[in-house]
């Protein structure tokens, strides 16, 4: 297949690209490298079957060739109230990228007759009333909240690719994305992961906002691609989650990447939760177990082990 | 000041447009003709104040000259399902009107430095499980539904122009409009009052659908207008709810029609609601009445002699 991926350059995208490209697909990545980077595709960028075209999703996409699917990836994605690159420091193209983009996006593939995937997120959920989240949950979404831009964008994404699916016959997936971690997230990131581990690393205390009794569930970025990858082939129109239902306190997690990279000082809490963070999240996967013959399968101390050495690496260069 | 009105040909736009211009001020409205219609601005297209640009918002807004406000009504609004210019016939162009149409209405009034009223809607709560509706409540609606188009474009919406508050300090003004009726509805509108009123008028028995006991409250339109200047003028930048708490069951508000009209066939029930249709919808209006000194002072009995008489000389012409 020739599959266009927009945000291709980013950590998940990038991921995505590696398995494409090892599974023989022609893959082009539309990234304007806001929050991507070119460091992510190095590797493949001399790959015969490997195009980059450096370009913000929000404009008009003239691809020269057909593709058979494009996945819509592009968008900043961390909620981070400091990291440069994280939605709340670019509201507007955020907005955009979930808008225009997906717009843009779905235009490709109405045209080529592509299968469309649209990557959504567990931020649809917003501040969940319900535990775990399945598919059919509406969400608790603060439309006007500085999380909105996001959040709202998200939401608007899927809105619009189910029009196309109903107006014009696109052949959609959604795949509603829950707290992936791994390898290329950005070390500025300001999500959990990267913190946590650059702390380890530096043998600093890492640092917890509130209690760290707040839950999160970890889904590993190569049992990510494995979802995606069979809903891309599936015929599942309608959202799907995908993410690890495995759930672990933020104090435990802390304390887990401490004793894998033997930090000896231990954890500190401070008092200012994010707005809007919510207090517990955690995928139902009923859907993608029982349809797509999914479940995530790698071990969080193997995960975190192979995350870890990346940003060994990182902290080393 | 001079004033651009998106979607200014339409039902509550043209309103907009008469108060404007008596009150004094310079009016140009930019509308497709989608929804809207040149009849209801008939009497005012030779008004030296007044100026119309046949566009569609969601295409690029070039404005000759300097405004004050941008007000930004343009979308499709009827839910209904059988209604040739209903949003679910229309489900392309509703996004793009919420999104990029919002994004074009935003420009101007971040270029002229104007401010900006989003016409946003009741339908950002969807199926409310809090009643009655304060502006704090987050609702409840479903991101894939077919009601999605209308309702995620204007969550969207909403998040946009709070976005650019907070990022480009636009002034803003987000108007919640719930249920509202008057002259120059469209008479095919497909929604409860023209339905009913048309219904009436040629003695026709009343279709309820479901079994009547749903309920609704209505605004009239002068009331509504009213709420939405005092807003303007405000420095109110969070939404605000404008709509009429006195409810009403949907069998009461059908016998009154058939009272005023002398209709004697009566109401038919039929089973089919319209999928998403709300149980039950009623604003809180406190914000509006403290913050405003706004409340709703047409009499449901009045609101509807007028309509009723806008009807009549519809179905004689």
């Amino acid at each position: 297949m020739h599959i266009l991926i927009t945000g291709g350059a980013g950590f998940i995208g990038s991921h995505l690209c590696d398995r494409l490209l090892e599974d023989g697909h022609n893959v082009v990545v539309l990234d304007n490298l806001v929050t991507g980077s070119l460091d992510n595709i190095a590797h493949i960028t001399q790959d015969k079957n490997f195009r980059f075209i450096n370009q913000n999703v929000a404009e008009y996409i003239d691809l020269q060739d057909p593709v058979d699917a494009v996945m819509h990836f592009a968008s900043p994605a961390s909620p981070s109230q400091t990291a440069p690159n994280g939605y709340l420091q670019l509201p507007i193209q955020t907005l955009k990228a979930g808008a225009l983009g997906t717009l843009n996006a779905l235009g490709v593939a109405k045209k080529y007759n592509s299968i469309f995937m649209l990557a959504s997120t567990s931020e649809v959920y917003g501040d969940p009333l319900v535990h775990p989240q399945t598919e059919d949950y509406w969400g608790n979404v603060n439309p006007i909240g500085p999380r909105s831009v996001y959040d709202e964008a998200k939401r608007f994404a899927e809105a619009l690719t189910m029009a196309y699916h109903r107006t014009h016959n696109v052949k959609t997936r959604i795949v509603r994305i829950f707290n992936t971690y791994g390898p290329r997230m950005a070390i500025d990131d300001g999500r959990v992961v990267p913190n946590f581990i650059c702390q380890a690393l530096r043998n600093d205390p890492l640092t917890i906002y509130g209690d760290g009794s707040q839950t999160r569930s970890f889904c590993y970025v190569s049992d990510l691609i494995d979802g995606i990858i069979l809903l891309l082939n599936s015929d599942i129109t309608s959202p799907t989650n995908i993410g690890n239902p495995h759930e672990i306190t933020i104090l435990e997690f802390a304390q887990t990447i401490n004793r894998l990279i033997n930090n000896p000082a231990g954890t500190i809490l401070e008092n200012n939760r994010t707005q809007g963070d919510p207090e517990q999240r955690k995928p139902n996967i009923t859907k993608a177990n029982q349809m797509l013959s999914w479940h995530p399968k790698v071990k969080l101390e193997k995960g975190l082990a192979e995350t870890i050495s990346f940003f060994k690496n990182q902290l080393d260069d």
